[in-house]
C-alpha cells in the first residue's frame, strides 16, 4: 500500500471544504423558482401545469443515462469495475451539485438569487456529462481526488463558455455537439496531454477487459441508446421540435449501430465482432445527429449522419487512437476523441448546413422559432408580420442564413480552444503532489482505491494476462 | 476457426447493401408526420399538444423493455451472453428500421410518403418484439447474418399479416396476443423445424447457464416485467381503456410470477427453485391478459388468467419442449411456445369470452369504442344516438357480439398459418450456405463470432459440463 | 439436503392457500374505480384528463425502484445472488396483491367494493416497500415461505397503522418517514430479534461479498437513487409541493453522496474505499428528506439533512450494529436500522421544526394546502377568505403549528411501538417449525433453496473465505 495514495485524509478533507462551501453558497443564493414556490401559488395556479410535468420525465431519463448508463459504460475493464462505476458515481454527484450554483449564476440569477427547479437540474446534468466524457480520457490512471478537482475546475470553465457563446455567439445547437461534446472532448484531451505517462505508452497488463466486465459495459451502452434520444431533445423548443430530435436521435443511432456491427467485422483480424466497438462506436450517431438535432434534416439525411459518424468514429478507434497514444503523447483511455470529437466535428458541420439550407419554403414561419435568431428584430414591420401567424414569437437579430453559419463556425473553434487550454491548465493542477494520483504499477486496478473481496485477488493471480489481450 | 463462419466479408456485405436499400427508401419515401413538421405549425398549434407527449413515454418504456429487457433475458447461456445481448441489440436495431418503412406503408402511407412520427416507432417497435420472440426459437444456432435475414423476411410477412387482419378481419387485440405473440411463435417454430440439428437433440454441452448469467437473466425479466404494462397498452385507445389495460396486465403478471414459483417447487426434484422457471414462466401473465386487456374482464379475472397462462406455459416448458425437440423436430431455444404459444392461445380464447360477454349495461355507450367494428355503420340512427353520448364515436361495421368472436377465431387460425409457412419458407432461406450459419460444435459459443477476453476461455476449461447440468 | 427445508410443499402449498383466497376476495370485493370503468365515461369525459396520466410515470418509475433497484441492492453478498434477488421478486409480488386489498379496503371502500386504478398500485407499492425494507434485516436468514408469511402479517399490521395514524393522528409525511421508514425498520428488528441466531454472532463465513455480487449491488443503488424522487414525491399533492418533494430529495441524495465517499475513506483502516458503504450510506439523504420532502426546507436545508442523515447512517453502520448484534441479540443483516430508523428519526425530527416554522409569510395561502390540518374548520370566517385565495381549498382542523408538531411526536412513538410489538409477534410466528427455516449452516447460501449451475460450486470450493474477508 502506497501511503501516498491513501485517500483517508486527502479525499474527506477535499469533500468537506467543497461541502461547506456548498452549503454556505446554497444558503445564501439558491432559492425556489416559481413553480416549486409555495408563495407563489395563487388563485389561478393550475397545479397540473407546473413545470414538473413538463421537465421531469426528460431530467429522469437523463439521470438514468448519466448514472447508470455512464456507470455501466465505463466498468469495462476487468480490475477497474468497482472505481468506473464508482467514481462515476462520485464525479456526477459532485459536477450536478457544483453545476447548480455555477452554471445557475450564468442562466438563472436574478434579484440576488439562484432560482432552482428541475430545468436548474436538466441543465446542471448537462454540464455533468461534459465533466464525464472527460474522464473518459482518464479513466484508470486518476484518483478520486483529482476527478473532483478536475469537476470542480471543469465546470465553471465550461459554464463561462456555454455562457458567453449563448449570450455573444447566438448559436444553434439543440444537441450540444459544440458545447458538450467538442468541450469535453477538447478538455479532456488537454488533461490527459499534461498527465501523459510514457511508461504506459505501450499498454498496461490490467488494461484489458472481462468477460462479465465487457457485458455490463454492453448494458451500459444499452441504457445511453436508450435514453439518448430524451438527452438530445431535452432542451429542444417543445412541440415539433422536440418531436424531431427524438426522431432523428432515434433513426441515428440506429443507422451507426447497423454500421459499427459491419465495420468490427470487416476490419478484424478473423472475422470476428470486437466488445469495445460495440460499447462505443454504436452511440456515434447520437453524437452526430447532435447539432442539427431540431431542424428538418429528414429522416433520410438522419440516417446518413449515423453512418457518416459511425464510420469517423470506427476509424478514429482503429487508426486515430493509437497514433495520438504513441506520436502525440495524448493517451485517451476511452477514445473520447472518436466517439465525441470526430463525431462532433461532423455534426456540427452537418448543422451548418442545415442552417444554410433552412429556407420558409420547408420550415414555414417556424423558421423564425427554431432559428431564434433569424427572427427579425424588435420594430421590423416583418416581426409583426410574422407573430400574426406565430403569437408569441420573439424578436431576434435578424441574421440571415450565412451570417448564423458564420457565428457557428466561430463557436466551434473558440469552444475547442478555450476547451483545450482549460484542459492543459486542469492537467497541470491535477499533477499536484498531494492528489492521490496513482503509481504507473496501479492504473486500472481497483486495489488501489478499494477493498475489494477475496475473490478479486484470486481472479487477478488467474488471469493469463497478455499484450494480445490488451483493449487497444 | 471454420472461415465458412467468418464474418469478416458476409456481415459487411449484407449490412452495406441494406443500409443503401433504406437509405434510398428513406429519402424517397419517408417524410415527418404533422406533429414532426415545423411547416405544419401555425397559431392554432399548441406545442404541449403535441403527439408526441402522449407516446413518447410508452415508446421510452418500451424501448427498455427491448433492448435492455430481452436483452439481458436472452443472455441466460453461461457461454453465449455476448451473443445474446449482442445480436439481440443487432436483430432489434435493424428490425426497427425495416419496420419503419414496410409497416409505415401499409399504416402511414398517404400522398406518396410515409409520414414519420414516435407513433410510427411504437408500431415499428410491436413488429421488433415479433422478430425477437422467434429469435427465441432459434438462440444459439444461428449467426448475424442468418438473424438479420430472418428479420428482413419476417417484418414484411408480419406486416401483410396485420394489415389484412386488421383491414379484413378487424379484430381486437389490444395486447397483440394474435398478432405479436401467436404470429411471432409459430414463425419461430417454422424457421427452428427446417433448421433441425440431429446432433443436438441430446442438448449440447455449452447450452449450460452460469451463476452470473441466471443473475444477468433475471434482471431482464425484471425489466420486462415491470414494462410490460406500457408494451400491452401502447396501443389502446387513450383514456379508460389504456388505464384497464396498465390495470390487468398488472394483475396477470403478479399472478402468473407467484403461480410461477409454486410450480417450480412442487415439480422440482429435491424441493428447489429453478431459474428457468423464474426467468421465462413468471412473464406468462403478461401475455394472456393480451387479448382482452382493454375490456372489462375485471381485475378477479386479470388474476385468473395469469394463474391459467403461467400453469400452461409451465406444464408446456416441462413436458411439450422436450416432446416437440424430441418427436417433432423442433429444437425451440428458449421455449417460446410455451411463453408466446400457448398462454397466446389462452389468450386469444380469453378474449373471445370476453368479446361474448360484453354488453352495454358493464361498458355503456363506450362499448362501442372499446369494440369498435361493433359501432353501428354509417347511417343508421343508433349512430347518431350514441354520438350524443360519445361525440366523435366513428361509425363501424355494427357486428354483433358473436360475428366478432367468428372473426377473432377466423384471424387466430388465418395468422398461424401464414405465421408457420412463413417461417419454413424462412427457415429453407436461412440454410443457404454462405450465411455463415455455426456448426453444430460451436453453437451455444460466443467464442465463434465475437473476440473473447481470457477469463472466457480459462472459464470454459474449468466448467465441469456434465448432462444434469444442462438446461432443459 | 435438509428435507426440512424442501419447498415442494410447503411453497405450493402457502401460494396455493394465499391465491385461492386473493382470487375470492378480488372477485368479492374489488371494481375499477371511475378512471378505469368503461361505463363511468360519457360525453363529458376528456381521455387524456384520465388520472392514469397523472399517475402511472410515478407509478413506473416505484416499480422500477422496488423490483430492479431493491433485487440488485440486496443480492450483494457472492453466494447469495440469486436468494436476495429473486426473494425480493417474490415478497413483493405478494405483497403488493395482498395491500391492494388490505389498504384498498381502508383507504379506497366504498359501496362495498374496493375501487381500482393505478393510485391503488402506488400505494400498494409503498406497503410493499415496508415489508421490502423489513426483509433487508433478515435477508440471509430466511425461507421463501417465511418471507410470504411474514408480508401476509406485515401487510395488514401496516395498513391499519397507516389507516389509524392518517384518520386519527392527521400527521404530514409526504415522504412517509414515520409510517415507511419507521414501521419498516422497528418491525423488522422484532422479527430478527426473535429469529436470533447466537451460532451466527461472530458472522458467518458465506456472508461475504463478491466482485460481482458487488457490482450488482451498486447498481441496484443507483436505479434506488435515480428513482427515489419520484418515490419520495409520488404522494404529494400535484403541482408545487411535488416539485420540492423532487428537488429536495435530489439535493438530499447528492449531499448524503459525497459524504458517504469521505466517511468510507476517513475510517477506513488503509485509506480505502468500502462497497458496503458505497451501496447503503449514499442513499440516506433519500430517508432524511422525507418529512418534510414538501415544505419549504430551503434547497440549503435539504442539502444539510443530506450530509446530517448520511452521517448519522454511516457512524451506525460502523458502531450501532455491531453493537446491536453484540449486546441486544438484534442481527441485522443489511443494517435497516441505520439507513432507515437513525436516518428516518433525524426525518422526523426535521419534519417537526419545518412545522414549527412554517408561516404564511413563506408559504402565502398554500400553507393550509401542505398543511391541510391547519386549514381553518369548516364554518370559520378564515376559510372563505382563503378560498377566495385558493380555490377549492377543504377545511380542515384549525391547528396550530405546535399542535401540529404533537401529533407528528405521537405519531412516531406509536408508529415505533405498534411496529415493534407486530415484529417481535411476527417473528414468534416465523419461528414455527414448518416454515422451511434454513439451519445455521446454511445460511447466506443459495443452494439449500436452488438449484445452482455448476459453477456455483467451483466458486465455493475455490474460496478462501476468511473472517477479514467478512462484511460487517
Amino acid at each position: 500500500m502506497n501511503p501516498s495514495t491513501s485517500l483517508k485524509v486527502r479525499l474527506p478533507a477535499l469533500v468537506l471544504v467543497l461541502e461547506v462551501m456548498l452549503l454556505v453558497l446554497y444558503s445564501l443564493f439558491v432559492t425556489y423558482d416559481d413553480n416549486a414556490n409555495a408563495k407563489m401559488q395563487n388563485n389561478a395556479t393550475k397545479p397540473m401545469e407546473n413545470t414538473l410535468y413538463r421537465d421531469y420525465p426528460f431530467f429522469a431519463d437523463v439521470q438514468v443515462l448519466i448514472f447508470i448508463g455512464f456507470g455501466c459504460l465505463l466498468a469495462f475493464l476487468r480490475f477497474y469495475g468497482f472505481s468506473g462505476m464508482v467514481f462515476n458515481f462520485l464525479t456526477a454527484t459532485f459536477a450536478i451539485q457544483w453545476a447548480i450554483l455555477v452554471q445557475g449564476y450564468f442562466q438563472f440569477y436574478h434579484d440576488g438569487k439562484i432560482h432552482l427547479g428541475v430545468i436548474n437540474l436538466i441543465n446542471a446534468e448537462f454540464a455533468c456529462a461534459v465533466v464525464l466524457i472527460s474522464f473518459g480520457a482518464v479513466l484508470g490512471k486518476t484518483s478520486p481526488v483529482q476527478l473532483l478537482v478536475m469537476a470542480f475546475l471543469e465546470v465553471p470553465i465550461f459554464s463561462v463558455t456555454e455562457w458567453a457563446v449563448l449570450k455573444y455567439l447566438r448559436i444553434n445547437d439543440a444537441g450540444g455537439s459544440i458545447l458538450i461534446h467538442l468541450f469535453a472532448c477538447y478538455f479532456g484531451l488537454g488533461v490527459t496531454f499534461v498527465l501523459y505517462r510514457p511508461n504506459l505508452r505501450n499498454g498496461h497488463a490490467k488494461e484489458v477487459t472481462g468477460y462479465n466486465s465487457d457485458i455490463l459495459s454492453v448494458l451500459g451502452t444499452l441504457f445511453l441508446w436508450v435514453f439518448w434520444p430524451s438527452f438530445n431533445s431535452a432542451l429542444t423548443l417543445k412541440g415539433d421540435d422536440q418531436h424531431r430530435a427524438v426522431l432523428h436521435t432515434f433513426i441515428g443511432l440506429t443507422a451507426s449501430t447497423m454500421t459499427a456491427f459491419a465495420l468490427s467485422a470487416v476490419f478484424s483480424k478473423n472475422g470476428k465482432l470486437t466488445m469495445a466497438d460495440i460499447q462505443n462506436v454504436t452511440l456515434a450517431g447520437g453524437v452526430t445527429v447532435g447539432a442539427s438535432v431540431d431542424m428538418m434534416i429528414t429522416p433520410a439525411g438522419a440516417y446518413a449522419l449515423g453512418v457518416l459518424g459511425c464510420t469517423a468514429c470506427y476509424l478514429g478507434y482503429r487508426y486515430l487512437t493509437p497514433f495520438m497514444a504513441k506520436r502525440l503523447r495524448i493517451q485517451d483511455s476511452c477514445g473520447i476523441h472518436n466517439l465525441h470529437g470526430l463525431t462532433g466535428l461532423i455534426s456540427c458541420t452537418a448543422g451548418i448546413c442545415a442552417i444554410l439550407l433552412a429556407t420558409e419554403e420547408t420550415y414555414g414561419p417556424s423558421l423564425y422559432e427554431t432559428f431564434a435568431h433569424r427572427s427579425p428584430p424588435e420594430g421590423d414591420p416583418k416581426l409583426l408580420e410574422l407573430q400574426q401567424m406565430i403569437p408569441g414569437l420573439k424578436p431576434g437579430l435578424g441574421r440571415s442564413a450565412q451570417e448564423q453559419a458564420l457565428y457557428q463556425v466561430a463557436a466551434i473553434f473558440s469552444t475547442i480552444a478555450v476547451a483545450a487550454v482549460g484542459g492543459v491548465l486542469t492537467g497541470f493542477i491535477l499533477k499536484l503532489p498531494f492528489l492521490a494520483s496513482p503509481p504507473d504499477d496501479n492504473c486500472f486496478d481497483d486495489e488501489i482505491f478499494f477493498e475489494v473481496p477475496s475473490d478479486f485477488y484470486s481472479e487477478v493471480k488467474k488471469a493469463p494476462v497478455s499484450e494480445s489481450d490488451s483493449k487497444v
